[in-house]
């Protein structure tokens, strides 16, 4: 039994509890040769841009160590966020003390001083559970920048119903 | 308080639960030119290699066409089933009738005539839920071929405690 389709609002409200109260996301990225990487990662939301924190060595890091792209994915896979991010890296001196202490507090870890930053800005966001909230699962008035057309994801192709 | 560090037979046994009940998996893959993508997919394990399903069009399939790489994450960012996957990708027309059921039956949907099915053949696989199993994480009795020394991962990175 599926639950009735939430409204904009309800996701909204859905979306900015998860990334207020959630720890964890799962974080993809590619090389510059098309190699994918995703690893789940802790994270702080500070109302605008979600921040990550890394060692330079990792592939995360090494993937945007000149900034680009990730795809972000928060919850579970009934019950997803999921939005596609501008990254910026800031290196660890550069992090303000009290972002830095926020971050621990939030993520559970405190970063060592050779770690990178990621701050990470949402381009588009969406939100959805099942087949009946694929319509209405995008969410610009969350997004930083005007949401342009967003790209069509697979959410379609896993949940239409037997046929 | 977290729970003891699970024995490497039991995360095999718990994996595997996984790969025969869990429905959905995270996927996440590149373009040639580096753009990350990552969806939620439904799956169906065959006690070798997963095979998930979507529209030629859509960025996985598109990714994926010429075969190539896949980060497959299966379960809760705090009980993880991550793995490397090589893809060969089949058209739905090539595929055998009874596999074409027991997918439908277990993805919860039926691919189309003109779908692409992806099978993945995990190259290495990884199990941790908390900071006490980041040792032991390799399952490389789970992997189709000989593990070689598997990438780090920032399991560490996220689940340092607080110093």
């Amino acid at each position: 039994m599926t639950a009735p389709a939430r409204s904009t609002a309800q996701r909204i409200d859905d979306t900015l509890r998860r990334l207020e109260r959630d720890v964890d996301a799962w974080v993809a990225t590619a090389s510059a040769e098309g190699e994918p990487c995703m690893v789940p990662l802790s994270f702080m939301w500070d109302g605008a841009t979600l921040l990550f924190s890394t060692a330079p060595g990792n592939p995360t890091a090494r993937n945007l160590a000149a900034g680009g792209r990730a795809r972000v994915g928060i919850g579970e896979t009934r019950d997803v966020v999921l939005m596609e991010c501008d990254v910026e890296p800031v290196p660890a001196a550069e992090m303000a003390p009290e972002v830095v202490d926020a971050f621990a507090a939030k993520a559970g870890f405190r970063p060592g001083p050779r770690y990178v930053y990621l701050r990470m800005t949402p381009l588009w966001v969406q939100a959805w559970r099942e087949v009946n909230e694929l319509a209405g699962r995008d969410l610009p008035s969350l997004s930083a920048k005007a949401t342009e057309a967003t790209e069509a994801t697979e959410a379609t192709e896993r949940l239409t119903p037997l046929t």
